[in-house]
C-alpha cells in the first residue's frame, strides 16, 4: 500500500472528517483582494481597492436588444449544447479586429472562446506547466496570474518592471539560467502598476526572447482602454510563433457575460481544445452569441471611445489630487490606459497601515504586496480609478492623501525622489 | 541548469516551433466523441451518438422573458462582476430543492455555481488529486470525468458497474488496497450505461465506504429525468460528510446557460472556492440572473415532467425496436431515466465495426470502449435516446439492427444470455 502521503488529516471529533488536499492547494495563495473586498461592502466606503469596470459605462440597452434578438431569433439553437473552440463568426470578428487594430494576421482556428480571460490562464497552466517547470512573470505581477499558475506548482521568477517595460537584462538572465516554459506580461496598462511597455522595451524583450524557446504570454485585457498614447505592437508582431494572446469582453462589453480569449498557434491550440473540454466543455453559448449580435449592430468603437473618454478623465482626476496632495516622496505611475494607478511610498511606509488607516476614514485601497511572490512591495498600493465618479476620486483621495502624509511625516526612513 | 526535462521537441524547420507540453496532456484522452460528431454533422445522418437533450423541450420563451426581465430591471448588475461562489439566492434555490426533493439539510454556502457539471470534475480534480493519487471510478464510467480527472494524473482503478449498481466486493478490495482519494460515480441514470444503483446497493457501497477516508463524487446530472422508477436517496444521506454531489440544470434547463453546481461540506468548499477562483473568477452572472428569474416564475416542476413524458416516450420506443428487431444474444439496459441506453454485444462483436457499417447507412451510434479506462468494453454501444424524434428511432434503430443481425449472423463467438 502506497503510504507516502497521509490519506487524511485524521478525523475531527466534532465536525467529522478532514480530508487532505492536493498539494498545489497550499501553494496558491488566497486572494487577499477577495478578502478586503469583503470589509469594503460598507456602501459609506469609497472603494479604490477592487478591479471593476465603471458599471455606468455599460452598455445595457444594446445587450438587452442583442440577448432579445439572438432568443427571439435563433432561441433552440443558442441555448443548445455548442462546440469547444467557441462561436465561429465570433472568433472571425475577433480575427478581423486584430487585423484592423494591429495588422496582425490571426486565423479564427487559432482563437478559442474561454470563461473571461482567467481562464486563459488555467488553461495555459495546465498545458504548458509541469510541477517545478519554470515560469517568469513580471515583477509586480497580475494577482490572478499568480494564482492560476501557482496550482500547477511551477518555480517562479519575476523580472522587474520598470517605467518602461521587463528589465531586458534580468529576464535575459532568468532565461539563461532556467530552461523558462512561459513568461507572463502584460504589456498595455498593467494590472497592477498600469506601466505599459514601450516599443523599444518591445523590441528589446522580443530580441531576448527569440533565442529561446520560452513562450511570451501576453495578457491584453487592457489594450482596447489605451486613452493616452499610441497603440503599441502586440509581442506576436516580433515573436509570431511564440506568442500566446490571451483577451477580455469584460472591460469593453460587460465583466457579467465572461468572455475572453486566447490566440494560439495551431499545434498549442489542439492542447488547449483538449483542456478546455476537460475543463467545463464550452464557454457560455447564449453570452457568447449576444455579444456577437451586440457586436455587428452596435457601434462598439464609439462604445470603446466613450469608456476611453471617461475613464481619461477619472485618471486625470486622480492624477491631479495625488499630484496636489500627497508628500512628494510618495511616487507614482501615469498609466495610458487601463484601470489602474500604483503608488510607491517611501521606503519603509507599510502600505498595510495605510490600508488600515484609510479604513478607517471610510476609504479603501489595495496593498501591492500580493503582487510579489517573492516578498517585497511593503511600500505599495494600487488604486482603481474606473469605478469611481470623479466627485469621489477627489473626496477618496483627498482622505488617503492625509492618512499618508500623517504617516509619511512620522515615518523613520528617508524621503526618495519621485519618478514622476 | 535544470535539464531533467527537454523544455522543446526540436524546432520545426518548416512550420516554426515546436513546443513541450505538460506532461498530463499525453495522459488526457482525446475525446473520441468530439471526433465522431465531426463526422456525423450531416444532416441526413440519424444520430444516437451524441448525449444532447432534445431541444424541441426547451422553454426558449420562458427562458427569453427571464432574460428580458433581469436586463429591463437590474442590467448594470446583472452585466457586472459577480462573487465567486455564485448568486446566494440561485443557491438558495438549489438548497431548497434538495430539501424539498430528497429531504436533505443543505446549506447555501454548501453550494457553488459552476460553468457545467463538468467544471465540477475539473474543480474537484484541482482541490484533491496530485500526479499518482488514487482514482476509483464506475466502469464503464463517464468520459468527461475519466477526461478531467485525467489532467490531475491519478492512478484509476475502476469498479466494474452491475445492473444494480458498483459491484461492493470489488469496491472493498480497491478501498483496501489503496489509499483511494475518491470514488466517482452517477448513481442515477448513468451516462453511458442508463443504470441506477438500487436503493440497497447504495447502502452497500455507502457501508464500504464508511470505513474509509474515501469521498463519493456523486455527480447526479440526471436525478430529475427519472421517468421509471423510485426516487432514489442521495448518497449524501448515508455518508453526509464524505459525499461531494454535482448537479446541472443542462438537462432540465438549458446547456447553453452552462450553469451547474458543487455541494461540499464548509472545509471542502473553502478549497473549491480558492479553485474557482483561479479558474475563472466566476460563473457567467448574466445566466445565473437568468435562471434564477426563470425558476421562480415559472413552473419548473411541470416542465421537468414534460421532459420526463418525452423522454420515457422515446426511451419506450427505442426500447422496443431494439427488443423487437436486435438479435437474442444482445443484450441492453432498461434505464429509468437519463438519455442513454447501453448495448452489449456478443464477446468477439466489435462496436467499432457496428458504427463503421451503421454509418455507411446514416446512423451514427457511439462505440462503448472510451468509457474503458482500461481497454474493454470494445463490444459496446451507448445509444442516445433523448435526441431523437420516435420516427427517427424507428428508423434509424431498425437500420442499426440489421448492422447488427448481419455482424452477429457473421460473428465466431457464441451467443451469450440477454440480461435483460
Amino acid at each position: 500500500m502506497d503510504t507516502h502521503k497521509p490519506l487524511t488529516g485524521g478525523l475531527n471529533q466534532a465536525q467529522g472528517r478532514h480530508y487532505t488536499f492536493a498539494s498545489r492547494m497550499a501553494k496558491t495563495p488566497k486572494s487577499f483582494i477577495r478578502e478586503i473586498l469583503k470589509v469594503t461592502t460598507n456602501p459609506e466606503i469609497i472603494s479604490f481597492a477592487g478591479g471593476l469596470p465603471n458599471p455606468a459605462l455599460i452598455d445595457v440597452e444594446g445587450i438587452r436588444k442583442a440577448a432579445a434578438a439572438v432568443l427571439e431569433d435563433d432561441g433552440r439553437s443558442v441555448l443548445q449544447y455548442s462546440t469547444t473552440e467557441g462561436y465561429l463568426p465570433l472568433r472571425q470578428y475577433i480575427a478581423d479586429r486584430y487585423k484592423k487594430r494591429l495588422g496582425l494576421s490571426i486565423s479564427p482556428d487559432e482563437i478559442l472562446i474561454t470563461n473571461g480571460s482567467q481562464q486563459c490562464l488555467d488553461l495555459i497552466g495546465k498545458v504548458f506547466i509541469d510541477a517545478g517547470d519554470h515560469v517568469s512573470l513580471e515583477r509586480p505581477g497580475y494577482l490572478g496570474a499568480i494564482q492560476a499558475f501557482s496550482l500547477y506548482e511551477p518555480v517562479f521568477h519575476p523580472v522587474t518592471l520598470h517605467e518602461d517595460g521587463p528589465d531586458p537584462g534580468m529576464l535575459a538572465h532568468v532565461l539563461d539560467t532556467w530552461p523558462v516554459r512561459l513568461f507572463y506580461g502584460v504589456p498595455n496598462s498593467q494590472n497592477p502598476s498600469g506601466i505599459t511597455y514601450t516599443g523599444r522595451r518591445r523590441r528589446e524583450v522580443a530580441s531576448v526572447m527569440k533565442k529561446t524557446d520560452t513562450l511570451f504570454i501576453e495578457d491584453d485585457a487592457y489594450g482596447e482602454l489605451n486613452f493616452g498614447g499610441e497603440t503599441m505592437p502586440s509581442m506576436r508582431e516580433f515573436l509570431p510563433d511564440q506568442t500566446v494572446i490571451t483577451g477580455s469582453f469584460s472591460k469593453i462589453l460587460a465583466p457579467g457575460m465572461r468572455l475572453g480569449w486566447v490566440v494560439a498557434s495551431r499545434e498549442i491550440m489542439e492542447s488547449i481544445v483538449i483542456a478546455k473540454q476537460a475543463s467545463d466543455l464550452h464557454s457560455n453559448y447564449l453570452s457568447q452569441r449576444i455579444a456577437y449580435e451586440y457586436l455587428t449592430r452596435q457601434d462598439i468603437d464609439d462604445h470603446i471611445r466613450k469608456i476611453r473618454t471617461a475613464y481619461k478623465n477619472q485618471r486625470d482626476c486622480m492624477i491631479q489630487v495625488i499630484t496636489e496632495e500627497f508628500p512628494e516622496s510618495v511616487t507614482y505611475t501615469k498609466p495610458q490606459g487601463g484601470m489602474f494607478i500604483w503608488i510607491t511610498l517611501p521606503e519603509g511606509c507599510s502600505s498595510m497601515v495605510v490600508f488600515e488607516k484609510a479604513l478607517e476614514k471610510n476609504v479603501a485601497v489595495l496593498p501591492g504586496s500580493p503582487f510579489y511572490i517573492d516578498g517585497g512591495g511593503t511600500n505599495t498600493l494600487r488604486l482603481n480609478f474606473s469605478n469611481s465618479s470623479e466627485e469621489k476620486i477627489i473626496t477618496g483621495i483627498g482622505r488617503l492623501a492625509k492618512v499618508i502624509r500623517g504617516l509619511c511625516a512620522i515615518s523613520p526612513c528617508k524621503n526618495t525622489s519621485g519618478q514622476s
